[in-house]
């Protein structure tokens, strides 16, 4: 059985990193891939190459690619845009399988040469078989073989090494940063990370049809600012959505937003009206942007949403409680009413009705026992009409009473709820970006993930989602 | 010259706080209402009332009305619903000329006995004068007489004593908080703050045509849930937004959203097909959510925003510069070409062309000498064809190199050009809500909002608030 050709860009025996500086004190890129691939813990050989020789991290720099004993299957070039195409020569003479290119100048400066020297390095490597990623683009970050675009920074870790079954390729190297760190921040984990930039061979069509039978992936998130072969990618989606989920953001449907895709990675937007037809055809989803990509992804991870739009809230914070109801019917939602025995029982729960509200959205104070309040909101979600429960808590909205522990008293409702129904549970913290609020958020958060409750910060962002993945799910059982 | 009834809302010479506890560690209402007023530095008599006298922070407790021995403009009532007609009879004995029941239980209960209390309440009140505000709600926040309903809480200051000239009336407590709250980290100060619950008296029509008149007030934002007296309100809004803009968010526009609107603030959301009409009709700012209506009321304080749409973005973050342009001209607003003379100031900054990206939106990395990129940036803000600079920073996207000294480069670059233009500049400020980001994000915003420059966190809120506000400009010309 012949090995994909895409294999080695993921699961490499060797690494080259080109351009490695072995001046301790210059903080360049090359010497940071071969940082974040050492703390990532690689276990296969790396070479890092520069002209001057010398040593890093305790290993040797070697001054070309010939001279590196073994064989290499990947390398990550760091060299200015003019070398790259000598650089390549020497690869192909080594039977290096893939090249990642990550230096940007090449088209995207939007000038003859750039584009010309994108053409010239196609055609050197002709028919020799070497895969090229990029140019401009971060590359890749696979936990499970332990590749990685990330080191630990002064207040940020690197990428987790944990992996899970979200795959990302990304036109865009910051927007790849930017999903995993969120990613991160909802429990969620990747099988692959693909920046993958101007996309002048390896582009968004390859790669979907290789994850497509990876079998580490389930969920797909995709942001692309151009497609290059439009029938190939339409078919490759075709096959794929069915069997598992791609979620789509796709910047450039403005004439302006257009022009800002050709300077950033050099792509053409093409036709944006076509593109919400695409969608429908072929079962994508598609995110306005990439915070719903992720928000989408971890929906699907971490509960399943059945395809019933009945959602009782519960929590505190009247305003915002109305403005999430609006925010639920915006997207098709209903709020069914509480049935006239769980409310009695709500009630019995509160000495006085005053500042309580017991219909649906259920604005509440805390009680004393949780566990009276866990047992009442269990019967809610036990009713038929219940298809969603949604905490809901506006908080640092405080001003007068110290109501603080009114957040954690709900999130731990939540969390103990969720071990007594089997209906998805969800939780929006709502709350002004103030320090306090900030801190209050985080803590809780990461309560409520830990607990496999996906949170969100607003209703319109909850609601917006899961309206795509019964959309979605509608899809799937029609074909 | 007579003195508005609302004037003792506003400026009363004393205040009696009935249903206060002597007991210490009661922290009810009542004493959190005398401890926010002191904390204030209210200036008047304060008088707390309750049956079993005693002593709250060296003030003596009036077991009565009756007992208290001057005259008492306002009153704040927590006492329990049931007994609100006897205090109102005491209080209309006294000659009070303004209540405010903070208490709920009335009509949003939804029952009958509720709206039965609140009709009786007015019968009551009848011809004596006395004005009523709530109930079911948390009263005045008026900085210039020292009027509050916040304290310092645990890891939260009280609402600032400084004043401004933002009013805002809410049927809302808590969202009345959350604008406060958020108006503080935009560096926005109030003159009159009024959440005014069920209304059954002092309502968003009352409550608008004294603003209208009011020195101290010079921009109004309301969260309205139902309105009283519709054809009142048009009337009054009518007057008042060509001399003032008043930006409203009405939620209950969904059925869903009307049922929760009742069961909050027993308010009738009304026919929500005719809103957007009557926000056309009447030049009044229709606002999404809270959150955009103190966006909005943000911009209108700190930037003239003159109606030209052309913008410059500026910072750093290629993928989401690309999402930012197609954010701005969905809202209608055009990224013009930066000038070639622009272009080569900007190119002589930097070695080479690789990474950055020298057209609008320009996608930059820092150089070594900050004032030669504001040179540069004050250049291109010159051009007549530029009307607004947009400073964008999408940060905590960095994976390899330390570069959020990048963020403080290009906030100080915007706070330098702040100094050399006339022509509005905004930020944005896009980041992964990781502990590490948010405290970059709230340290940057704070040295941005001192500065005088507004900050959001995504160019699609900034692009849907200045539409309006220019849109807004526009109503204003044409009458």
């Amino acid at each position: 059985m012949s090995i994909h050709p895409l294999e080695f860009l993921f699961k490499p025996k060797s690494i080259a990193i080109v351009g490695v500086s072995s001046n301790e004190a210059d903080l360049s890129v090359g010497r940071c891939y071969v940082q974040a691939l050492l703390e990532s813990g690689f276990q296969g050989n790396l070479y890092p190459v520069n002209l001057n020789g010398g040593e890093i991290f305790g290993l040797r720099i070697y001054s070309s690619m010939r001279e590196i004993p073994g064989t290499v299957d990947y390398v990550i070039s760091v060299v200015p845009a003019k070398y790259a195409l000598s650089l390549l020569g020497e690869c192909i003479e080594k039977r290096v399988k893939s090249i990642h290119f990550y230096t940007a100048g090449f088209s995207e400066v939007g000038d003859e040469k750039g584009r010309q020297l994108e053409m010239e390095i196609l055609k050197a490597a002709g028919d020799s078989g070497i895969r090229i990623l990029g140019p401009n683009c971060m590359g890749i970050y696979c936990p499970a073989s332990r590749l990685s675009f990330s080191r630990g920074l002064l207040n940020q870790p690197a990428f987790p090494k944990e992996a899970g079954t979200l795959a990302l390729i990304s036109q865009s190297g910051v927007n790849s940063i930017y999903c995993v760190r969120k990613a991160v921040t909802a429990g969620i984990y990747f099988s692959k990370v693909v920046s993958y930039g101007n996309a002048i061979d390896i582009n968004e069509t390859t790669l979907l049809e290789y994850l497509a039978d990876d079998d580490e992936t389930e969920i797909i998130a995709a942001y692309i600012e151009g497609i290059r072969d439009g029938r190939g990618f339409i078919n490759a989606l075709k096959k794929i959505t069915s069997a598992k989920p791609v979620i789509i953001c796709k910047p450039g449907y403005t004439e302006e937003g257009t022009k800002a895709v050709a300077s950033h990675t050099s792509s053409i937007a093409g036709s944006n009206a076509l593109w919400p037809y695409i969608c429908t055809q072929t079962g994508a989803i598609q995110a306005d942007d990439v915070d719903e990509m992720i928000e989408i992804a971890s929906l699907f991870q971490l509960v399943s949403v059945a395809g019933g739009r009945n959602v009782v809230i519960f929590g505190t914070g009247g305003g915002p409680t109305v403005k999430a109801t609006d925010d639920l019917a915006c997207f098709g939602f209903k709020l069914p009413p509480v049935s006239s025995e769980s409310k009695a029982r709500l009630k019995q729960l509160y000495s006085s009705e005053a500042g309580n509200i017991f219909s649906n959205p259920l604005d509440l104070f805390p009680v004393q026992h949780m566990e009276d309040l866990v047992d009442a909101l269990a019967h809610i979600a036990a009713d038929s009409e219940v298809d969603i429960m949604m905490l809901q808590v506006a908080f640092d909205a405080w001003a007068m009473i110290e109501k603080n522990f009114a957040v954690e008293f709900f999130v731990d409702t939540a969390i103990q709820l969720k071990t007594r129904i089997n209906k998805p549970l969800l939780a929006v913290l709502h709350y002004v970006e103030t320090e306090n609020a900030s801190e209050i958020a985080h803590v809780q958060r990461r309560k409520l993930v830990s607990a496999g409750i996906p949170v969100f910060t607003s209703m319109q962002t909850v609601a917006r989602a899961m309206d795509k993945i019964i959309r979605y799910q509608k899809h799937c059982y029609r074909h």
